[in-house]
């Protein structure tokens, strides 16, 4: 036994998740405190500060004309946001209704809904509970994680869009100080949603423990429906949402930039940005948040932790986040109190610098929980065989996918950044055009997948050697760890893009703009930082469900070398490119529509070019909202049912395939697609600020080589928006699907080959 | 025992090649009988015929002008051509030699040089010859296929560059003609090829024979060199004709099409296809061929046809190679006598249904020679095991393999023809710009893909489960078995590339450019159904290598769920997207270069934007040259290096695992992106012709759309000729090099493991 006692882990994790809570609870007070004068005017979406700036501004812009105008604009992106996911909720909690049913409906199936208690299948000499009992409250568990899931994108959304216009009007001030709402509002996402998934995940344990009592097994069996509630959430928040601002942000772009010189952004992309980049990527980050303790869960409960009741040791992985909690806490503090941001070159280091931070500091986090919650010996699950394991090995399992993540965040900054020469370089190819911009981006998605992949490769070497699928899951917890820190990094960078929105359409000066220009410069660069967290975590948890999969399914080998593996690996890893083939022909079907729309109401809306008539936001928000409602359906149903139908008619042995091909080659793509567009992002961004003498030589804003920009950037939008980013949920959700349905294909599966 | 004896075999196979040789020496003849009039001059690079046109022109064009810049500009592309193939050749006999080399060094060391004799492996109680002995013919064996393989590309350069202005002249008279001139000429280079490929390896079986006696395990385990032979040689072919070509050609489009309104083949663009697309390409499909044959050959050596010493049944391969040049002939005739292309909406149809001719034909082929060659019932290795297979199972998996490749073959059709949806929304995509146009592009490619995976998935299960990897072997085989034809079609499509090029610069009549184009169009879409094939067999020919090497290295299983393997398998599936963003980075650089050079002739030679001035070909070939020859390399170095130190380093679990990896991952990129390219590049040529309502709202050259297509046609040229088609070789010769280095692997191999 380790030296922490029960008694105390059952005081510690609640009490970290509670700190968590209401320390992003003080960084919402702390924005909301961002000076407003005109006193409360309900008008304003029911705001308390209705964002009316009163003496401080500079510039002599018309102040208050600019500030009505800034609470207008948040308030359309707040009821476009809103309004969108309460649409996109009616048709989850349909499916969510439908899929509940049907893991109660295969998961009781499995022994023909006997009530009778069973012998446990590792816990040997016990009786566990019946298999009915883990049908239904893995189908309570699933429905827990959805509904945590879609809370955690919901409060992202909500503070995003409650934070955009105050960093705006901030940005006025100082890049600091826009700088500091940003990244404080990024903080109140992250906090919440890593203290709410564990909390949630931590009474629900408590909760079913009531009925399990002594049977583990089945107890963390069916807590893995927590894992599937959120990912399957997240698939829908990341290509719902991802279909949805790409349509407006490419349309947007195909319109405005290019064929009449105005400025961007409509309405529309700026709501996409919450409800894709943020309300998308926290369910993501949730989900994988979820399935990794489930997966560490899973294995741990038939390991000796499991067997012998070491409550303390089996909740090591709780521990490790609670810690989690407590190190991004500190490491906010440096960003928001030690250190200010003076210029915009300051932005991206500091962003930086709190990745480092955070990693150091949870290093040592890592050590004692590691030295205070585990006995120094004991014995995990491995396939069939049991594989002896020591505390410190746990912490190095743990250690490397925290370092891991810092090395991928790392490299993903430098290809992504405009301050260093792979993006230069895609901006200089601009000067001959937009092919050969088109060629040098792609070029640099598929040159940036080598570092992170080797980091992912030794990661999973150290953690499957030391301690088997369990160490690849405390890997993969271990990369999420400082997920509060990343999702406020991440999260910084939408708020900043609507922060640049909404300065170009109020009109903002110059100098407010070329701020908020370089805030959002960096954002596309962390946003880029947080998919490649996001992926290089997916990639870990995937393989940690996959393992769980394979000891639940019964499987002790998956060799290659057979055909019904063989022909799942080669399907597996084709299944990324059919997933990207559908979301990048919805995003490009759905901006043409809304490049039709833009066009009409240029052509149809006296004044509207000139800027004294407003446009009709609400049929742009539509297009984009039905767009996104329908085209998630193909995308999800690819996803949901591959496990489906290749365990029910293939088997166990071609799944097992189907999920490793998947997850080798959907990487590859989504690292690529992500890195690719976020440095053609920044490549025009570069062109834009012209800062330095080679971007002047290429500028300004209009010219050849900006124009070639301009289109490398929008048909990186999709790439970096879309199909990337749920190239993560694809593979995590297959592997959480099948690992919840195992017990079902492991018994019934296979119907093809039986029958041949 | 089959029907067939020895003595007929013997007889049966080099009458077959003989034929086949006979056959292209025919078509030979014919292509030069096209009229020319003028006598003999051998001022036009020593041709007889200078191709000086007489009196059947039409339209009136001042024809002895127009013939003689035809002929010019003929000897320019020969000249340059062949020029090139040499100079890359002097680098390859140092590549050759030094590899060979190594070859022997490794192999040699594996029992210490020793010149003892050795117990078989298979063949239990027998004595086998000298591990030493296996490394000098494996170094021969190596030699050979690396001559056979540039020889096969060389010859296809020299009829294709002799054929290509003849078909220029051809189209004066008709469309009807110049195909049959293009295609006669294709069928030159395929039946050559396969005929050649088929003689060399016989004979060196024959040869090797002499020495090894009664030691097939040695002997056809030395001839598996052959493969790797050809298959290197296929790589520099690949990347550095690739990188040739598409230099050059997106240098000509950036610089002629879109700044400047004018023509724009400059001829190292039309030299470049000849390089890239006819010996490139001619070089990967020996290899294939080539590596199958080995594949097939090293397997049934170790089951009970080589223990059992059945020569006929060991020549099952070579005796469907054999009938497929019989087969390829009669459909050939169908082709060019049968049949008369009338109008140029015929000439897809027709290649179409060559494909299908040869198909229904061979597989009745493959039925005789399977029931006369094999023994109805046998035993295979199998992993250690042995599986008992009937003579019907083996035509089963060659006819899998075949049926496979036509659908391939027409998927490919279906996506990268215009006359079909997909490419004509691509095209009307353009209508918003080159960014919707490249979106959709990327879907199409990444769509192109499910289809062709499922035929491969499900010839693999078949062929698999009947003949474990015997069976991929001969399906790889079978796909291959129409090779002469799918060569024919597909050396089609540069040679009428060429033909519009010529007739362009040559400033022939609009009439026969339009029909030139109209080959041409044709020709992208029988390429991409070339580069299908290639990539099909690819995929079948790496997995039967990597089962031959598997059994080699003495692996009895290759389970994803160890670490070794695991982090072989992901780190595997990245390699395709580091070579790619090699490959592409070259083409990109090169092709700045490139329009540096021709912005500066058109600025510093008079006269030569109104075509009264000669253009500086050779300082453009020269950039070509020197940019290939440079940046082949690294990618070179990627490919050959990546076995070696997997192998070495990491061992042979490890070097599995990097094989399948890079196999799943690589068929996928390879297909999307050879489809993307060949859809853009037909897209643009759809509305260039203007042949429908539709394609003519989107013309005619010159327009926004029109412009937007070129864009995307440019993007595309690098991934459909230079990444796309390189990756079928980066996984063949992965796989071959690890078959012949496995016996080296397995005794010194793993070196950090070792050492850990």
């Amino acid at each position: 036994m380790g030296v922490l006692s029960e008694g105390i882990t059952q005081v510690l994790i609640p009490v970290a998740a509670l700190i968590g809570i209401g320390f992003a609870l003080l960084q919402w007070i702390l924005v909301s405190k961002v000076r407003v004068s005109v006193g409360s005017d309900d008008q304003y979406g029911g705001y308390k500060n209705p964002l009316i700036g009163g003496a401080e501004l500079e510039n002599g812009v018309d102040s208050l004309e600019v500030t009505i105008k800034c609470a207008e604009i948040q308030k359309a992106i707040s009821v476009g946001a809103t309004s969108f996911l309460f649409t996109q909720y009616r048709y989850l909690t349909i499916f969510v209704g439908v899929f509940g049913a049907i893991i109660f409906l295969f998961l009781g199936s499995v022994k023909g809904f006997s009530t009778k208690s069973e012998p446990c299948t590792y816990n040997i000499g016990n009786l566990c509970k019946p298999a009915l009992a883990n049908a239904i409250f893995s189908t309570i568990a699933f429905l827990l994680g959805a509904f945590t899931s879609v809370l955690s994108g919901f409060l992202g959304m909500k503070i995003a869009t409650y934070a955009n216009a105050r960093t705006t009007l901030e940005a006025r001030k100082g890049v600091g100080k826009a700088f500091i709402t940003a990244f404080r509002s990024g903080s109140v996402m992250g906090f919440l949603l890593a203290a709410n998934g564990l909390l949630v995940l931590y009474v629900s344990i408590n909760l079913f423990k009531l009925y399990y009592g002594d049977d583990w097994e089945g107890l963390y069996e069916s807590i893995t429906g927590y894992g599937l509630g959120g990912s399957s959430m997240a698939l829908f928040g990341r290509v719902g949402g991802g279909i949805y601002t790409k349509a407006a942000d490419v349309g947007a772009d195909l319109v405005g930039k290019v064929e009449r010189n105005i400025p961007e952004d409509v309405i529309a992309d700026n709501v996409g940005d919450n409800v894709g980049d943020i309300a998308g990527m926290g369910s993501d980050l949730f989900g994988s948040y979820a399935e990794s303790s489930c997966a560490a869960l899973f294995v741990a409960s038939i390991s000796s932790f499991g067997i012998g009741h070491d409550f303390t040791a089996m909740s090591y992985p709780l521990l490790v986040s609670s810690m989690g909690i407590v190190v991004c806490l500190i490491t906010t503090l440096f960003a928001t109190y030690l250190s200010e941001i003076k210029n915009v070159s300051q932005i991206e280091p500091s962003l930086k610098r709190q990745l480092l931070i955070s990693t150091v500091l949870m290093t040592a986090g890592i050590a004692i929980v590691s030295f205070f919650a585990l006995p120094s010996e004991f014995t995990l699950f491995n396939f069939g065989a049991n594989k002896v394991v020591r505390n410190w090995h746990l912490f190095f399992c743990v250690a490397i996918g925290l370092w891991a993540g810092l090395v991928i965040g790392y490299t993903t900054e430098y290809y992504t950044s405009n301050a260093y020469s792979p993006v230069q370089d895609v901006a200089d190819s601009c000067r001959t055009g937009a092919a050969t911009n088109v060629i040098f981006g792609l070029a640099l998605g598929y040159k940036s997948v080598i570092i992170p992949i080797f980091a992912i490769a030794i990661a999973i070497y150290i953690s499957f050697s030391l301690a088997a699928m369990y160490g690849i899951a405390v890997a993969a917890l271990g990369m999420l760890s400082t997920i509060a820190t990343c999702l406020a990094i991440d999260a910084y960078g939408p708020i900043s893009d609507n922060a640049g929105g909404i300065a170009e359409m109020c009109g903002m000066s110059h100098e407010v703009r070329e701020r908020t220009d370089a805030l959002d410069a960096a954002g596309n660069t962390t946003a880029a930082i947080g998919k490649g967290f996001a992926i290089g975590s997916a990639a870990l948890v995937s393989l940690a469900l996959f393992g769980a999969y394979v000891s639940r399914a019964g499987l002790e080998t998956v060799d290659v070398l057979t055909p019904k593996v063989f022909i799942g690996l080669i399907v597996g890893a084709m299944l990324p490119y059919w997933f990207s083939a559908m979301t990048m022909k919805s995003v490009g079907s759905a901006a043409l529509k809304m490049v039709e729309e833009v066009r009409r109401q240029f052509n149809s809306i006296p004044g509207l070019m000139e800027g004294t008539a407003k446009p009709d936001y609400a049929t742009c928000v539509k297009i984009s909202t039905d767009a996104s409602l329908k085209e998630m359906i193909p995308p999800g149903a690819l996803v949901l049912l591959t496990p489906l139908i290749a365990g029910t008619f293939f088997g166990v042995e071609t799944l097992a395939g189907v999920l490793a091909g998947s997850l080798v080659s959907g990487v590859q793509v989504a690292i690529s697609a992500s890195n690719t567009g976020g440095a053609w992002d920044n490549a025009k961004k570069y062109i834009e600020a012209g800062a330095s003498e080679h971007a002047v030589s290429l500028g300004p804003k209009g010219s050849d080589a900006h124009k070639a920009a301009v289109i490398g950037d929008t048909v990186g939008d999709p790439l970096k928006d879309t199909s990337g980013p749920s190239l993560n949920i694809l593979i995590k959700l297959m592997a959480v699907e099948s690992l919840v349905f195992a017990p079902f294909f492991a018994t019934h599966g296979g119907l093809i080959f039986k029958l041949l």
